[in-house]
């Protein structure tokens, strides 16, 4: 198996997952790259199906696959580079599969509360002018930490599937006008990151108390939880991957 | 008067000053968003013509209007944030004049010399991958200091206008792959910063001797500078005025 960690601009691309019609994907351009590399399209799994407009610093995807590893970063790098990148290329176990074997996802939500937007970063931080309160908004992202139903915070889906999660870390950070809501979890479901990051938005600006996300978990309602936020704060930073067995017995 | 500090992101324009035909520039969306606002089309002075492609923190721009500074900023704004943003918008004393008025100007140039471009930096940094003798490059810069003659480093001018320029300041900083070229003049001649940044990058890959800018500058010939560096990885970032009377007697 091949592993490539992918970092990408999402801002011109309907998200990750390849799509009927000829929507543009990271998925789509990064497949049609290595079809012409390989000489046949490889069948792709990645650890992350990011949603349009979304970023990443440290996607992982795998395939199987003979080649020169060099070769591929090389070649997908001149066809797709700077927009979306090839940080590593390396060779991974048999049985190596970038998203059954990722064990935690970690996101990273970019927030500028300044009056006014700044051009050198605007495609990657929302800007929403005006204070939030970290204090209210750690207090709530407490209670979001541990095993829960995210049933509020995520899209359905048909057939309904599970909507439990592991979120082992929610944490805001503040300096200056910018302020970052970090999050490990398991998996996370669909929009789920911008669902939390409009909720603890919410409570920052005193629109919901912050001792309510017991009640927004308990209602597994979409209704109960706040707009999300929009897509280009958003990137996924990195892939987490435990081995089970002892360092080198695979 | 009124005085402007704009940033902007120059990668959709085709530089600051307005151009015939219906070419996008800066000057010309500012000139349109501030008719909108003020009932008339304003006479706009601006302390640095930023050519096609370079970004801008600190451009200072001076017109003459009898208006309210914090609607004019937000009006703007809403019209062309992110791309161009008014940062802040005062009142000037009368024959003020952003251009004639300022009595140096800053610029910085990026360079990233990693393997691979960053999908996050890449419309404001020049990647150019591979290493830079970073005290080669110091060594030459130090012979550029100070008042000179730069027609090497000046696109030329018809009819011919002087190339003496006094450069403050020409410093080069790096921290892990990024290399950075900051550089202080009282004014700076067409396309200058970028031909002085292109001739350190040839001193830093050892295509030119550290010890030959003073015959570089003695050539007052293009040819014997190095390529221009592109446009993408330059920022105009502040400029100064110096108050000649003590402060608070304008």
């Amino acid at each position: 198996m091949i592993r490539l960690v992918l970092a990408y601009d999402g801002t011109g691309f309907h998200g990750w997952a390849r799509q009927r019609g000829d929507l543009r994907t990271v998925q789509g351009v990064l497949e049609d790259s290595l079809g012409r590399i390989l000489g046949h399209v490889p069948d792709l799994s990645a650890a992350g199906r990011t949603d349009a407009g979304v970023h990443a610093r440290g996607q992982v995807v795998s395939f199987a696959a003979e080649a020169d590893l060099a070769r591929i970063q090389r070649s997908v790098n001149r066809m797709l580079a700077p927009e979306v990148v090839v940080v590593s290329a390396k060779r991974a176990p048999d049985g190596f599969d970038a998203r059954l074997s990722a064990t935690a996802r970690e996101y990273r939500y970019r927030i500028d509360t300044g009056p006014w937007p700044d051009p050198f970063t605007a495609r990657f931080v929302w800007h929403r002018a005006g204070e939030l309160s970290v204090p209210a908004m750690r207090w709530a992202a407490g209670d979001l930490v541990g095993e829960h139903d995210f049933a509020s915070f995520c899209r359905a889906r048909t057939p309904p599937t599970s909507t439990v999660r592991r979120v082992e870390r929610l944490s805001v950070s503040v300096q200056g006008d910018r302020v970052e809501i970090g999050a490990r979890a398991n998996a996370f479901c669909h929009q789920m990151m911008r669902s939390l990051v409009g909720t603890l938005v919410a409570v920052g600006r005193g629109k919901m108390p912050a001792d309510s996300m017991p009640a927004v978990l308990e209602a597994r309602d979409r209704a109960a939880a706040a707009q999300m936020a929009p897509p280009h704060g958003l990137t996924l930073e990195r892939v987490v991957y435990w081995r089970r067995t002892r360092k080198g017995a695979r």
